[in-house]
């Protein structure tokens, strides 16, 4: 007989909220006050809207970074024992974050670049949790194609390995390109393939995590990136992506990751949860 | 460096309409009286909703088989120049449609049944024109399992060689389960990681096709069938599927296949076709 191979083992896709972000002026306000209110009002709104794990972009933070990460972390499990992704790159907001959070808690993230291997990394190996790893170069830069990108994993999944991470605590993000760069088909198009590959680059399953807000940075919102954004979820979700990072408020996308994660969770079809 | 392989050549998927159907009681009516109006109207209509290739399903056409089936190419022909599926189990029905249609001719379809294999293949063969192969074993049953339309895809791949078709010639289709089926989660789900596996197993690239009726067969049209059809029609995209048999009349999963195409296709993205 022939094997079809660990791919079948396909876990429908994780809906993970973008929204919360420093670079809303209300957040960044709340933040500043360190008011609750706008925060927690947010995050309840993001899980009406179907958010499956609450992603806190906190920026920087270069004034009091713990406190202000304690604080948001704070507001988000005031409300929810959802999964947080804890997405700074300050170290110091990092780990205040991560003693703060509680349950499961996702590191958003470290690449090859030096102070993230020093300063990032060793976090998630010492504290046990998963560490989202972007494909980017030492440098900071996007690799220009699929290939790079998978020999970057490969490195990326060496040194985490060489650290003493364990395999299941890595999530590999090939970071989506937005479609306004010249090659972005292209780019968007091997990133398909490199989530198709990645499994037989490293041998077994790899949990993986895709940024939809990047496909249409630069766009005016409309009609366009509605359907745009919606179709990349799609293909995203048919490569066996384990969460998908996206802005919950978009509907359609939101409606849609569910289709997908209905279709493929295990058991008879229904629209309720697995 | 890693290379990622051929599967990063994704052709954009192709939008196969399967709405010219003998089940259409108003086409039944049209091929009785041998009325072309209905007809082309109908393949008018199709093509202004998107199809890119059109199915021409006329059943196995037990009457006047082959005045039947070229009744219904002329009719086509005579509208378009896409390319044409010629629809049917009757091998003189399909003799009759592939002499008459010119252009690209696909013949849908044949599998490891014996009849199939004796009366079907070999026209392909001889007219060197592309054929599709279901996955389905000699006695006409589904496969139970990924694991199993596998080996099914690889006796149908050594067969056709065996026969003289040539592997470009070749389209697998891998048979969507309805949702209605206690396991069809479990299938489709198998099924995705079938279409990425595909070129692994064969060695090369390989074209496919997917019915995506199949998936909401026996379910009542509505809001939820257009969701998960259009959900699984982005998954199947992002497999790199190559055809996708569609009711173009759906126009909100033919508004999702065009996305996938428009974010996959060579060149800087546009909606313009490529």
């Amino acid at each position: 007989m022939v094997k079809i191979g660990s791919t079948v083992l396909m876990n429908p896709v994780l809906i993970v909220a973008d929204n919360l972000q420093i670079t809303n002026p209300v957040i960044a306000g709340a933040v500043d006050a360190l008011d609750a209110k706008p925060v927690r009002s947010l995050v309840r709104k993001m899980i009406d809207c179907g958010a499956e794990a609450i992603d806190i972009n906190s920026g920087p933070l270069s004034r009091d970074a713990e406190t202000r990460m304690t604080f948001l972390v704070e507001c988000v499990r005031s409300e929810t024992n959802l999964p947080v992704l804890i997405d700074t790159t300050n170290p110091k907001a990092m780990k205040a974050g991560l003693d703060r959070a509680g349950g499961r808690v996702i590191l958003n993230g470290f690449s090859l670049e030096p102070q993230k291997l020093s300063a990032i990394l060793p976090l998630a190996v010492s504290a046990g949790v998963e560490i989202v790893g972007y494909l980017l170069y030492p440098n900071g830069h996007v690799p220009p194609d699929g290939d790079e990108r998978m020999s970057v994993a490969l490195e990326l999944y060496e040194t985490c390995m060489a650290q003493g991470l364990l395999a299941h605590q890595l999530i590999i993000d090939p970071i989506v390109a937005p479609l306004l760069w010249g090659d972005g088909n292209r780019q968007n198009t091997e990133i398909l393939a490199v989530l198709k590959r990645l499994p037989d680059l490293l041998g077994h399953e790899v949990s993986t995590i895709a940024g939809l807000s990047n496909l249409t940075t630069g766009r005016k919102t409309g009609r366009e990136t509605t359907v745009i954004e919606t179709g990349f979820a799609g293909m995203l979700a048919g490569t066996g992506l384990t969460m998908a990072l996206v802005n919950v408020f978009h509907t359609q996308t939101v409606e849609l990751l569910k289709a997908c994660k209905a279709i493929t969770k295990p058991g008879i079809f229904s629209w309720e949860a697995s």
